[in-house]
C-alpha cells in the first residue's frame, strides 16, 4: 500500500465508525474534517464529493463484513459447519462495539427509498450477500447435512429474518435476550431442514 | 369529534403520508405546512414543535396499525385463528400503498440511536406489540393449538423476524416473492410448535 493509500484506509475506518453514529446520511466531508481536525480541501483531495465518500464508506463495510463474517466461515469445512459459522460470525459482527450497530442494515432503511449510487451499491451487496447464503445453504444440501428439497432461497430468507430481529430487538429495546433467541430459532430452522434419518 | 379535533385528524393523516415519504425526522412543522398550503402559524396551533408533530404522527400510525391489524384479529376466536390473522393482518400492513412502508419500521431504524420523546414512544409501542402477540400466542398454547412447551417470547422474536426480512426484502430488493416466503416462513413455525397428536 503506498502512503496515499494508507492514509485513504485510515480516513475511511473514521468515516465508518462517524456514519455508524450519525447515518450514511449524515455523513459529510465537512463533519469528517471537523472530526478528523483536517481541512476540507484536504479531504476533498482524497474524496471529490459526499456521496463519493458515502459510497467508499459502505464499500470499507462492506469489505470489513467479507473479512469479519464470510472469510472465517469460508475457512470452515462446507456444508452445515459453514453455515453456522456464517451465521454466528453474523451475529458477533452486529455484537461489535460500534455505536450504530451494522452500518449496511441502518443504511437500508435508509435508502430504501432514495435512487441513487448509495442505494445500488446497497442493492448489489445484498444480493451477493443473498447468493452467498444459498451457495452455503447447497453445499449444505450437497454434503447430506440438510434435506434435499431444502430451498435455499427460502431457508436464507429466513436466516436474515432472525438477524434482523436480533439487531431490531438490541438496537431499539436493548434486549440482552436476543443472542440467545437467535441461536434457538437457528437450530429450530436447520432441525427443520435436516434430511429424514 | 368537534370541528377541532376533525382538523387535527385530517392534518395528522397528511403528517403521516409525509414522514413516510422522508421519515419521522424528515417532518416538521414548516415542511407539513408547505405541503398543505397552511401557514405554519396555523400549524403551531395545533402541534406546538416538531417533536409533539412527530410524536403525534406516530401515535397516529400506531392507532392505524392498532384498527387495522389487531382490531380484525381479535375479532377471530382466540387461538391459532387469531394468530394466523394477526399475521397475514401485519403483512397487509407492510403492502399498504404508502411511499415509505411502515412508519414504525423506519422510525426504529432512524431512533435507535437518538433518545428522546420520539424513541420512548416507539420502545412503549414495541413492548405493547411483543406483549400482545405473546398474549396471542399464549391463548393457542391454552387452547391446545400449540404445544405447551412453546415459549410465547420466543415465537414472538421468529415472527417478528419474518415481518422484518418481508418488510426489508420489498423495500430495499422489490421482491415480490417475499410474501409468499414470508408465507412459508410462518407455517413451518406453526408446524414446529404444533403439540405432538
Amino acid at each position: 500500500m503506498s502512503k496515499g493509500q494508507r492514509t485513504r484506509e485510515l480516513i475511511l475506518d473514521d468515516a465508518l465508525a462517524l456514519a455508524s453514529q450519525v447515518g450514511l446520511e449524515g455523513l459529510s466531508i465537512g463533519s469528517l474534517a471537523a472530526r478528523l481536525s483536517l481541512s476540507k480541501s484536504g479531504l476533498f483531495a482524497h474524496f471529490g464529493s459526499k456521496q463519493d465518500l458515502q459510497v467508499l464508506t459502505l464499500k470499507q463495510a462492506q469489505r470489513l463484513f467479507q473479512k469479519d463474517v464470510f472469510e472465517p466461515a469460508l475457512a470452515e469445512p462446507s456444508g452445515l459447519p459453514r453455515l453456522r459459522a456464517l451465521f454466528s460470525n453474523w451475529l458477533a459482527w452486529l455484537e461489535r462495539d460500534r455505536p450504530g450497530g451494522c452500518l449496511m442494515l441502518a443504511a437500508s432503511a435508509e435508502y430504501d427509498d432514495r435512487p441513487g449510487a448509495v442505494r445500488d451499491l446497497l442493492v448489489a451487496g445484498e444480493r451477493e450477500l443473498r447468493g452467498a447464503i444459498a451457495k452455503a445453504i447447497r453445499l449444505a444440501i450437497d454434503a447430506g447435512h440438510l434435506a434435499p428439497q431444502t430451498d435455499p432461497w427460502q431457508l436464507g430468507f429466513e436466516i436474515v429474518g432472525i438477524v434482523l430481529a436480533t439487531h431490531h430487538d438490541r438496537r431499539l429495546l436493548g434486549d440482552a435476550r436476543s443472542l440467545s433467541r437467535a441461536e434457538e430459532a437457528f437450530e429450530r430452522l436447520i432441525q427443520a431442514c435436516r434430511p429424514a434419518s
